[in-house]
């Protein structure tokens, strides 16, 4: 049995490596897919803004697209920690309010939606802009969903979560953290609580119920060496926090899936079958 | 070697077996998630006509929500239809207009945006609309894209490609006429020219630069049967055909799979490699 120091230990990368792999990732990437750099969306978190400076070392300044997306209700304080990103990383920021659509839409139809429904098209509608701009600008769109986060589902299924590359879809939360600090971003960035923002007040541990280095842990523990759930409560770890990580992970996996296609024939296009020539 | 016919042959469903099938797969999945119904999109076209009467023989038409979101550009004869259809199908049909989001996005931001890109926003506003109106019904948005487009990637991704579950997406789109036929969906639906009615006058015949019935067969040679390309061109395919639809096929696989993470450990969420517990 490991201890508990020595989970937090295997968490921790070697930076640089980490660095190397990921960028060349982008870099691959893009250029199979003969595409002239790739666009994002900053929102001010640290997610975000390590995605694109892996993309501003892998492709340079002039290939990476970035856009701060707000709306209404977005925290001020999103907009300065974008601007910080983009002038700590010399991009130009391109920056739409995304309010009149999105309220065109709830004001004609339902004006009572409650949050998760708002914040959902708010998602939604940003990742319609930046394929928008990606298709624009011949390139492709980056994701920035942390591995976490996607296993707990705390993501937009067709939002936030889609996009064509994602550099951090491996990385757990504390190695976000790990590398934003090895790549110096603003400190504004790294300390702040972790928020969607997509309502005042709004961080992802309240709403998670659970704070993000137990859940790397955690998962970590369910996962990467696959215990089973009362080996990991013998860790130390609560066990509600386990049962609610559990929970989160089981409830969202149709997140981490394609649709499901009806079957009928012995090539249906579906994550199980692969089609002969793939 | 097939004779020609005998490979139409082999494309003709037994219709009441499908129909049973596919009724099965939609109960199986809504009742899997635990949802109360699915809702859907009616765009006047044949596709989401027969996911409808699929949808209502499965699961009664009070748990069958349907929705025609035009745009102002849309053609008058897609409401006609989908009227036609819902009417048939004896489900209310709830009309919302999506000019108003759709212009102020590219009226602030790019009002040269050309109908490529004015398409693909449509489509993926009429998904942002539908995945909110299922969150709110507790439902889930039932796909209907058929097996031939989403090949040749006749779809815009993240857009009307996304769904929860399709009931259409192993079918040809012969077979999609044949079961519309066998469950007398109305005539103006099946007979007129597919067209996404994203821009008038469009048909997918014409962008696809290859019609239907023969997309149908050369996909099923190459990716049901295995055949090699010359090997097609030997049946009596012309050679630019099959070529086109390998091209289309090719360029278009980014759109049936899920986005590509980089991967750094052994437990990276990508579709070759899942979860251990999954």
């Amino acid at each position: 049995m490991l201890r508990r120091e020595e989970i937090a230990a295997r968490l921790t990368l070697d930076a640089d490596l980490a660095v190397a792999v990921l960028t060349s990732f982008i870099v691959d990437t893009v250029a199979g897919a003969q595409a002239r750099g790739v666009v994002l969306g900053l929102s001010g978190g640290i997610d975000s803004a390590l995605a694109a400076a892996l993309a501003v070392r892998a492709l340079g300044g002039a290939r990476v697209h970035a856009y701060y997306l707000p709306y209404r209700l977005s925290s001020p304080d999103s907009r300065r920690d974008a601007e910080a990103v983009a002038r700590h990383l010399d991009l130009p920021l391109t920056s739409w309010e995304i309010t009149a659509q999105i309220d065109a839409y709830f004001d004609a139809v339902d004006p009572e939606a409650d949050s998760v429904r708002r914040g959902n098209k708010l998602a939604r509608e940003r990742m319609a802009i930046l394929f928008d701009q990606a298709k624009k600008r011949d390139c492709l769109v980056l994701g920035t969903s942390n591995k976490t986060e996607t296993l707990l589902g705390y993501s937009t299924v067709f939002g936030d979560h889609a996009s064509s590359l994602n550099p951090l879809g491996d990385l757990w939360k504390r190695q976000v953290w790990q590398l934003s600090r090895h790549l110096g971003l603003p400190s504004s960035v790294i300390e702040k609580p972790p928020s969607a923002d997509l309502r005042p007040g709004q961080t992802d541990e309240a709403e998670l119920g659970v704070d993000y280095p137990t859940a790397d842990e955690v998962l970590y523990l369910l996962f990467d060496r696959g215990l089973r759930p009362a080996e990991v409560v013998a860790y130390g770890y609560p066990a509600a926090a386990v049962e609610r990580i559990l929970a989160l992970e089981r409830a969202s996996r149709f997140k981490r899936r394609l649709m499901l296609i009806a079957r009928l024939s012995g090539s249906a296009i579906n994550l199980d079958l692969e089609l002969p020539r793939d």
